[in-house]
């Protein structure tokens, strides 16, 4: 999972701190105006999906929401975590469109799709599982009939692992594959964590910057970026899980909010509290959480059903912008192979 | 999973609240000693294995605790979640002796072994992985050699699920069962829920009383006990989650303790949170927990892992216990049988 | 799974004997017409989903197919195993309509849902993971607004296990359950084997006679059927399966037909082994398979994906056939109850 | 898998032709004395384990058995398969012993330890499942203290998938990867094809020769071996699968045998199958056996459970045979770093 933790932070959440949401970074900031940064919303299927795109135009936004310059497009829709086989086709069909408005796929270049995470964890297991949906045909183009090779792309998928389990930056796998099989671009696939339990398994953010492979032992988590792997790179991710840290500390202050109204009596405890900066208030309720905690993650009872329909969307929304030539039925031909 | 919870309480956690665990619900109430409590500790494997009895010896101790009168003993040791084949054994043989001090085996009697919850939901599978790996006689005594079938019990073991995917009250289907095959007596396996993230899959509870089936919808959950089910029930149990909207309470609680040391002028506001009734703070959070989270956990991001071992454990200490006659070649051969 | 063997067969294939298809007992007795089997066939879908209605009017039938008098409905479709899910909601579509022509589903008629078969064993799995997907709503009807609850029939759905993982006989759980909550029919939903591997999860059959629930220690397969259970019963099975004996008897059959062709000097060696009781054949083969034999079946490489595709169709088929007046909203909306 | 099948056989079954396995190999030149071939063999654990050193020295026994020169280890034992904590701990003893006599495990030497097969698979899923449990050091040797650093070797793991997932051929993956991180070593697990369905989870193979990744579409399966990676290649395998022709072959062999005894007048018969040649006999077979047949394989029931006790037995082996300094505690500690 992405993370902005620095190597200083040693007892941050295994599975990454607040937020790796931009949107939810922007409301930490009070969702008004931000300079350098620039906000539109859309709606599609009558108001069930909301998109919304930020864009870091500059240093002082990029400083703001503590993330790199770029564009970073997200979907929200309730219907993602629910049982609703047309809810999510109508949702792939949208994130496809969206992807092909964050990155031009020029119909020749080929695609490497990097499924981040880990297969043995649930809800770090998004990534592998979209690899093992997708429509893979770089080994097969050959073997298709003229008139269907020209119109498909060669598409390669990879789920390297996490560094946990291979003892490997996960950077240095997929700099190696890059660099033998030289695709035009990287998607890479990941789990995320958000700040809000509602946005968990009901958003998926795209954005054309960089992803930080994340849950590795220690910090190591270097970037994937078009600067490290020589292509560019689109990061497509849902928030699967809330640090345990994150919720307290956000339940907490509104809690505290809430009981102000009523008792004003508190209100120097409570400014104190507030003045508490947010970096050391987090750590301090780490501490407390005792030494288990770091390792804990708050996700939802369904979370198996629900990655499963998840990496249905995402390898669906791939397989329509990658390969826009082709129906299910070819795809059933290739896949059978 | 186990819960307490009223009908009056509709959100809930899904997973039941607070805790599951005897031991808690002492701790909770200071820790020292209550009328109609009784408590005594022992340790195993040179401290690696602590062992507390707590007895419920009537109406008050029941009334302090929140628990029907009865023995409830806890297993502590880290190593359960720790990948250690000799802890597991270890840990294995000394609960299948409390297990054999809580309730009496005679060789003769017949047991059922109720798996409870739903094997789709990793935190809640333990009950049914236990069931897939205990060893089932009751069908092949007959087939036994003369000089093992009388070493044998009769074993059955039968994972009835979670109302919410069967519709049916989980107490009935055991009822059903139990009318039919006659046992003379259940054990029941069950996940739970604790309140300190440290004893996560780090501690068993063995109880002679009874267990509420849990994470139904809305709040039915008729208990299994010796008075529903018209034999002996013994309830193993092990806290694989914690409800979120504890973890949020415990934790800031302990954190504004903290701060008072440094900044005693919260000290009325600091009171005024003690004052809030337990219950009434438990529901103000659960209520910001937004919608969602009534139906989020906490649980350790190698849960899958941990479970499978944890269920090795249990089920080689009722193998150990149900079978003291035989040694695992024999159940190898009755297994390929 | 279903099994038509006598307790004097012991060494058969763990997975069931031949066939379990109504289809397959017909063509091996040359498809041509047999007295006491009237058979009809239709297509759907521009012929791509296959319809074969089986009935078995009188004893001489019974005897010809070794099945009990009453009606199978086949429906064939290689689309099944595709990754194609327009296709399986027409098979889905279809399936329930047949369903709904097989047996009366009186709107108010309570109905208990029964997956046969062990959730650890993937090609045994079909039963329970439909149970996971399925509708069930005995539990919420009295939550439901006035308007619907008069549309939701009482549906509930277990999953018994195995005799060998329960050590009870599937049809004495089966029984204590009806007996419990009276329902007024039963599905039971199993996998079977089939002969030809070109049907193996490309074939769903439906009866409304019985089902042997399969694959337990020794031979005790006791029937659930409306005599045993005291209700109708009907059954929905799909072959994924082939038993390793059956393919080498069909294979080596075939071969040696074609050889003969080619050198008819093998003639009269080949009408000794025709005149092979198929029996005998059968169990000499068996015993050629070496011990372990028994224990293995013929099953397709991507399995796993294949049987949570079967769960999908079978349990949406169901939910439309026994749900009627609601839609996919709704259902979403009560799961999340 | 490993397959020797030439671009010149496309039916081969997925799960590649007759055996992976030397001792098989030469069991079917009729298992004596071959030119070029020595074998030797041990018995452990008082003849429950037994050991067969198959060393192909010259041109002429690579030609005999159709394997590279090289040594092949192997490891029987029934025990395998069945729930026998004890004695898979003493198979991964003697396996890490043999490890160690087939390649010089300098105290220093960098491994890299690569699981093919597919994780979506059960029975091609072993190599992945060891890669998720050996203990990886690579990335944590700077965080140990001392005394400890100096013992463990930097040991990295990656399961890379199978070409039909990722569309690249796995040798690119991993050489990819051995470019960057320059291993001294790598060792190779897989799942393999044997003859004997008594073999299957029954049988360790290892070899200082080469693997070829199997179940390639179409037949692309670059070797990984000392010329093509750049280090020395150790390999490990378990049959998990028979082919379904070589069954039917095999057994319909047999079968036949035993016809003649009893009834020699199909002697010419007999003879004319025997003189069919191996090839044409196994391609008639496929044919025969319809389209499907080539994606089945013959696998046991309980492969689910079996696979992931064969996976602990190898990653105990090899960390037992890589980490001769330390033990299960402090493996913990690492683990939980």
């Amino acid at each position: 999972m992405k993370s902005d933790s620095k190597p200083s932070e040693p007892n941050r959440a295994a599975f990454g701190a607040r937020t790796d949401l931009a949107l939810e970074a922007r409301e930490m900031r009070g969702g008004g105006a931000i300079d350098g940064v620039e906000v539109s919303e859309e709606e599609f299927a009558d108001g069930a999906v909301k998109v919304t795109w930020v864009e870091i135009v500059d240093e002082n936004g990029a400083k703001a929401l503590g993330k790199p310059e770029g564009n970073y497009v997200t979907l929200e829709s309730a219907a993602m975590k629910e049982n609703d086989v047309e809810a999510h086709e109508e949702i792939a069909r949208i994130l496809s469109r969206q992807l092909a408005r964050l990155h031009d796929l020029d119909g020749e270049a080929a695609v490497l799709i990097v499924g981040l995470g880990n297969w043995n964890v649930t809800p770090d297991a998004l990534g592998p599982k979209v690899v093992s949906k997708v429509l893979v045909t770089r080994h097969i183009r050959e073997y298709l009939p003229e008139n269907l090779a020209g119109r498909v792309r060669a598409v390669s998928a990879v789920a390297p692992g996490v560094m946990g389990l291979t003892g490997i930056e996960t950077q240095e796998i997929v700099k190696g594959i890059v660099e033998r099989i030289r695709p035009d671009m990287v998607i890479a696939v990941d789990a995320l964590a958000a700040r809000k339990t509602s946005r968990i398994n009901a958003t998926i953010q795209m954005s054309d910057t960089s992803v930080n492979p994340g849950a590795g032992v220690g910090n190591k988590r270097a970037k994937l970026d078009a600067q490290s792997l020589g292509v560019p790179v689109v990061a497509i991710g849902v928030p699967t899980v809330v640090d345990a840290a994150t919720l307290v500390n956000d339940t907490m202050e509104r809690m505290l909010g809430q009981m102000l109204e009523s008792v004003p009596k508190g209100a120097d405890f409570y400014e104190m509290l507030q003045n508490l900066a947010e970096e050391d208030r987090y750590s301090l309720i780490t501490e407390i959480l005792d030494p288990y905690a770091g390792n804990m993650f708050v996700t939802p009872k369904e979370v198996d059903a629900v990655i499963d329909r998840l990496s249905n969307i995402i390898a669906n929304a791939l397989n329509i912008a990658l390969h826009p030539g082709i129906g299910p039925d070819d795809v059933n031909r290739y896949l059978n192979l």
